[in-house]
């Protein structure tokens, strides 16, 4: 609730138009649904510019199923991450836009295909098995409106192959980059670009990678500068604040 | 060296304008500086948008001085961090401009004030005892060329406090939050906001904080979906990356 | 055997009612069945003011349905936590009162519904996942004569949802706040209200939550004053010992 | 601000004795005066029971003596934690009723003497070297208003000292345990009385302490229902929810 | 080979009774078997007074079945620590002595039940979870000729349970006590006798406990000065040397 | 690409035989193979003297045969690591010479059998359980074209079994010692050779050894210098590095 | 109190000799002194074999004093560890018998000299650095009448060193190894001997030796049986226990 | 002692030119002299390739001194790591050749000048902080007969450092990689050149790297296939196994 609409229920009130107790209870009215296991923020796009997600982990399909509902019949965009096939099922058949992304494991159903970011996200990728999690940030990317560019398995020890990317990596506006292992390629990324780099660890590894902890010290400790780092396997958030950094401005 | 560069002196080549191993030359005659100890990386600038910063920590007085020297010389603006009184006492004898930051612990020379950014930074802080690290951003952005906005001890156990700089938080075009102990701040700022969130974890705390880790892991496992992350302590590295989102688009 | 019984065994004894040989016996006659796997303890009652739980996770199901069977013959409430229908279905047989919580995966025998609580215990939870456990505290709390009122899915990131609820908190007793992630919420409650808050982290999240640590150490750091911490997924924890403040006093 | 004034508030602009703006201003002018580097929360008292408490570390000893005589100014009572005999000074000329309390290293100004406690809160310590944690926590229960009965040195490896004490522990309505090393004492004490036990980790201890880290993940998983635990050395907090427990009900 | 040993074949050099070569490969021909994926080691029963266990995890049934068969070749004793009844079968049938010990899974073939230790060693568990490991420390310490005394079930916090059987832990020449959780139970023990501890964390417990970390830290720390501890789950471990400390002297 | 081959392009260019948009490409035409979600370094065999190794872990069957088919077609050896029979089926299909490991749990197809190294390569494994991990390196030295002898089931508990290998050891050119538990056994081979020992943690053992990290840690703080170390179960790496060593020079 | 003197006190109470008021009493008259800060316990040593050890980091040279003083009326034997020269020249002038042992950081006053130990207690150390610690066992284990054996520097990357001490160790009836860094010592000492082997890992080392976490670990995960372990650092708890073991027994 | 010179001894027997307790004594008479509180091992030399190395920390000036002049009177060459200028000031008394490299923090006296290596080794750093750690390699290296090419300052976030100096990268026989912070220098230049790298781990950085935990595991996770690593500041460590890498070959 903005000041100007507390100012204008002020005035309202004021004039008579509306009366104390009625001005008491729309403050409190919040514009969220309340489905008891959960509460369905419906001014989030208002807020922060984008529909609530659905984390689809820890969550029972019927639940799923429910919450989705409720935001497509608003008109909005939906997102869910860490799903499975047979949620999707169950989604298409409500709306019929809906999209199921395997390698990202995530379902969309777009109603809203506004152009909203300025430039290209770049998406990186070290090696071939951290394209799933690249995947989730490059279709939460491509969700919420922008041009992405993947470049993939462009891992450190192989420089030439990134180096080549070099252009493409130079011309995004934001860049993504997602590594397992020990998590180096942000750093020289970060050293290429003068652009804001999102780093993502995973889990990708074995032994002393300690599931994602040695790639995430890697991106935490890294020297050049423009690197900002989210949790482990976070391909959504990346995506997300990628997002919101590339939004077109006013 | 960029494609355009390339091909001009490929065609210089054939046009007899340069002889091969002039050419050679050029390609291998990189633009730093060798001081043995440290290669100086004056075209960072052209390449990220920002001259190299020093790091103090790590390094001799002396070194830091002929280093800064170097910097300067080329008309470039100058930051140093994690560093002292001394040093700003050598280095002021070098340049007038040279200002230092108590609090931040930082020293800058500016050279170049040309306004960069587009919008406001707001630089958040949950306890009085973050501000050395909330102030080692706000001088970062604010060298940068940005317009700062602190707004200092709204930690969550208040929440009225924060709910009370809501305007200004949203004005604001990036908000980097600076918490220590549980690291909670970032998370209700990131839900009040639409803006992009840098969460800055800090070493205030004791027992089980173990210097910022709990701070950290709290922020890196933020339910907003609009956090990234820094290294603890690391408020340059959020003023850095909010200065390059925030920055004028062409 | 508290100093008044001793007190009067010995002028028992100087008395002639009993001799120095079976007051030694009964001193030693200590007030548990011994089953050789497990003693139950059935003076516990008396010492701490409920009777034996029955953990079930480590339990064979015929070990479960012995301790319960003994348990429910001398008329106590039972209690089983992390168990699961299969046991249930062999306790129900022994006792009609017998009842499965399927969230909470517990098991109840009420057999006496003194109400033993004061005022009521507030039961909050951050996200849709972290329900089981907050079930685990509210079955609890209502097995041992408490009023609960459930408060779910108010995480932080969405604050006016939590702020919707200041007034239930607000007049409650105790409140057991359970999130997982960065366990931020039990910090905002403790600053809403001049209650106890028992906070309790779940295992809800991914990488760098460590199964709950993250939640653990934010809550152990809390900057609010009025939290205690229990151990990851101890929803039973937390609700007895918000029974237990909120006993009504003589 | 509650919904009561809220609602008084909106009568008044109906009525016209408050024009919408300074009503605005009145909903925007919060409770707490702002010194810049801290938010002093004067309606803290009546929010959560108790004025804000100074946590010594990382201010400056002037930031603590103008925060102090503030609170003081309000006529509440003061309490000072981490602090030590520099500040005290100060403060003592501001104040004669200021009191410095060595071992626990704390300040107390009480202005306001009521009694506020229905019972007696034990505290409880493992070891000698335990004792300025617990102080800690017996003073800050002390200057809230409470009876404090203080039990020290009694740690598990001499179980009869302990056993001895039983009495003291079984009336106390609240039991503050502090433990290093092995933190096994709230367990012990736990399983004898009926009472919340409030467990305090202390860095006593060398190698594979770790700081604290043993006892506290000893208390975490102790096998006593009725056991929660605040952050290591935290003997404030103890003392502060120990009150809260006690608190006289209405 | 023991100095006696090396001087008399010296001796039988030099006397002409064995020429040079023959001394060389007898110095050589070491006492073990060599399966290639295993070296048998049947020396070890003189050098530290038992036959080589076999530690049943990691090795094919296979390669269990053909190193048994060689141990009870020689007459030796056979035990076999973490295996199953599959290995039972097979080895069942080379030697009719084999017992299968379900709870500790353990399998034993004692071809020699010479009576070995002085003493009574008493084997404590905390909980009814924990007696798996404590019976791989009771049958460890039976196949290895000594009296065993079970006390089971007597964790801290019924503290009267434990007292009570005093006078059983008083009389025994070592005390081995397991214990998951917070592994507090040793060092009450410790407090106790006068005889040495050995305490066994297990992997029991959940959250916070990190699969025995807590209670091995615990155990680690404990202050009571006759404690000695072993690895997680290390019941035959601490059979093995509670037998050595028992051992008959002459 | 080499300064020399960029002097012959650039003098090409200047001599017209090559114009600069071609030169342009070429300089841009790198030498690997993009199946998007891989590129295939051709040139790594010329730049580090062995073809790419397919590490089997996280990519699909089918991306691993892809990958090996267009290796393969160049005539290379192929090296898959960390993978199953199921792939070596479809592989043997395409090139006879292929060879399954078991276990190693590798595939090799050598169609280049040079003798590559100069001495011989020692693989010394601690116990039976690191028996898999030894072969990783082993056959990964075998197919780099390398003398491997193996000594398996050494372990410094029984150190006559070692000492009675120490002329083996002491011929090789470099030693792999692959250890589980305390990886104690790199610190005494190193004091028995002078060549270079390379310790490979494994993650065999239970409790304390946290999959490896107690073995890790140990070999790290080795005593004797001539240690490096690898991560937990790389026998691959290690089996690498050992034939680099090993490698006959010019 | 024994069940004999329960029993007497019980006959005497029924024939009059002592008024059950007096009982009552004298069973709450515990055997310790209370001085507040510390609670010395003199019955310690019928219970367990020795006087309370002082440890005396945490406490000041006044409360060492007082402690040390009553010990020493009584005719016990004194130890006082972790302690320095101060308090020793104080405690020097009540007792004469007092020596410090510089590297041991130890206090001794011995007034009961009789031989209690069997065999012989070897004290082993891998390094020179480790020497204080060991030198805390050897100290301890003769003041607790034994007979020590030294043998420092004998680390296993020169592993003759050891061989050659291979008949001390056979003869002693325990063994205490010390070792730091990866703490590989007594997996090869227990390899080599039958009795019983205390491990205790040092702080000494550095970077991954994390201050004795990875001697630590290597120590609990030895695959020598016969080796139990202590505390970082604890050479007095080594002493302690290798002193129990060794005990003449009757 | 090798076979050869055991089997001497056993003929020298057989021909009655040494009688059997001469025999006996030779075997147990070891090559090292027995300092009390060390043991020098003055046969490592011919078993290692290099005499013992003192490592300063831990021992006294004394000690190194007393250590230093034995191993010079023997004409060996010295290394001492990690000591300071007053022990070089003692030494240089005894040998004039006595060298102190600030830097490194090590002392030198070389007697033996033998040129051993075969190429040259490169000793690359990341950042001008990590040069105190490369300088103990390439002085280790030195000392030890070596060519050593120094190249600093080309942490990855500057790619075109490093690529800069792939010549000299390249021409090298082995490399060692010295880093800090995120630790991604030895993937990159492991993926440059073909030779063996080794990877040393920088206690440089702050927060996340946890004294150079970051870096460790970074480099332990490399994706290059040619990195081993040692401990975490272990210049030494990296430089004396470069060293037997580069021996020259008979």
């Amino acid at each position: 609730m903005s000041p100007e609409s507390l100012k204008k229920l002020l005035v309202d009130v004021r004039e008579g138009r509306i009366n104390p107790d009625d001005a008491l209870e729309r403050l409190a009215n919040l514009p969220y649904e309340n489905l008891n296991y959960a509460r369905i923020d419906h001014h989030r796009e208002l807020r922060t510019g984008f529909p609530e997600v659905i984390m689809g982990v820890g969550k029972t399909p019927d639940q799923i199923e429910q919450i989705a509902a409720r935001i497509l019949a608003r008109g909005s965009n939906l997102i869910v991450t860490r799903t499975d096939e047979e949620v999707f099922n169950r989604i298409s058949e409500v709306n019929a836009a809906t999209e199921y992304h395997r390698e990202a494991r995530m379902i969309t159903a777009l109603q809203d295909r506004t152009e909203r970011g300025d430039g290209v996200i770049a998406v990186v990728s070290a090696g071939t098995s951290d394209i799933p999690v690249a995947e989730e940030a490059a279709v939460t990317a491509t969700a919420m409106g922008n041009q992405v560019n993947r470049i993939y398995d462009v891992g450190v020890a192989g420089i030439h192959r990134l180096l080549d990317a070099r252009d493409d990596l130079r011309s995004a506006r934001v860049v993504v980059v997602v590594a397992g292992m020990e998590g180096a390629l942000p750093s020289v990324v970060g050293g290429l670009v003068s652009a804001p780099v999102i780093a993502v660890p995973t889990s990708i590894g074995y032994g002393a990678s300690f599931g994602g902890v040695a790639a995430l010290l890697g991106m935490l400790n890294s020297c050049a500068s423009n690197v900002t780092v989210v949790n482990i396997d976070n391909g959504f958030g990346a995506g997300f604040v990628a997002s919101l950094i590339n939004r077109k401005r006013r």
